[in-house]
């Protein structure tokens, strides 16, 4: 599969990229917003497109436009407003789905967070987030993409250890970063992800078996 | 029609409560989010509840409860940031929404802003405003009420004209806050604007003429 990954120069991105890259059975195709980050991206052998969340969706479906699949995994991150929170990571995501549709990409997975289906368990410190993420995934959900959820919990930069729990709901608990971007490759092929939403925090089960028994 | 107003306290939300009070047709029940504003509002001698769009869909089910008819004028006002936006605007209003289907009111009107359909015609200064109120919007489009979505142009506080324009695309104008508290009367019973969404800005035509032409 070719996937397009918006959201390649974030922390979690540049991990799929590299996962990608040496996967025999994938190739990426990474979507940054800066000209510099095409350059960067570019210099490592990377194939690479520019494209703005805040641009049109056009613009979005040209950048995606022959990939097999594709992975968001952009936010606008802890330092900006709410503002941009509502661009991006509610606006943005449904602009990609939007462009998916667009240029018939099936596969579309979308990186959530913990419990952003159940208001009552939204992170008060960061409320306004958990609204974007719910919104985004309830209009994938709606769709009729091929879609996968991930919503992980409290992202860490700890080594990956390979091993997860994933079920539908968790009770609250971190992930490292590297282990979010290996259940998203291994999501990308697995059938008992298609159409699916599930919390994903570390764990006891190696990942492939975990996304198996989902 | 008993009608529920959400946002009573607001500027809107104020002249519908003062429409439904004259008519014969209807009553009002008026939510508010501060108990000083339930006393302010029942000293008038208006039936009022009490609930906080921040609060459950429960707390809002139960506030509407008897009602024929949802009114959500709510808004976070210009003052607020993003993060209200999102969450009284955005989640807020399908909370309401989940409200109403929570205790079977099938009739829901919304209001939205001008042109919140197409992003393209989003006003910059406002854009994430314009977000919430879109997604809101499609939410509600999605479900399974009788719904009026109405798209006002910009609001002023001139007196009202009893005049509009009405369609589903308007270029930019203005349209005193009187006249859309008059729409949204007209709209109840009006089955033209049964499961549809218009903007709406001043014009020449009567509203009640005008809706029944659309």
């Amino acid at each position: 599969m070719k996937v397009l990954v918006i959201g390649a120069n974030g922390q979690i991105g540049k991990k799929i990229v590299g996962l990608l890259r040496a996967s025999n059975q994938h190739q990426a195709r990474a979507m940054v917003r800066t000209k510099e980050q095409v350059e960067l991206f570019r210099h490592l052998g990377v194939e690479t497109v520019y494209a703005n969340l805040e641009g049109t969706v056009n613009e979005i479906a040209e950048a995606a436009n022959g990939c097999d699949a594709l992975v968001f995994t952009a936010g606008s991150g802890g330092k900006t407003g709410a503002d941009k929170t509502l661009l991006v990571d509610l606006d943005g995501a449904v602009k990609a789905i939007e462009a998916a549709e667009k240029v018939g990409i099936q596969r579309f997975i979308l990186v959530s967070a913990l419990q952003a289906h159940h208001r009552e368990n939204w992170n008060e410190a960061i409320k306004p987030y958990y609204v974007a993420k719910h919104y985004a995934d309830r209009i994938l959900e709606a769709s009729a993409l091929n879609y996968t959820i991930i919503r992980p919990g409290g992202l860490t930069n700890e080594q990956g250890t390979g091993r997860v729990s994933a079920a539908e709901n968790l009770k609250r608990g971190t992930i490292p970063r590297e282990d979010v971007a290996e259940v998203i490759i291994a999501s990308l092929t697995e059938e008992k992800t298609y159409k699916r939403a599930f919390d994903i925090i570390s764990g006891d089960t190696p990942i492939k078996e975990a996304l198996s028994l989902l």
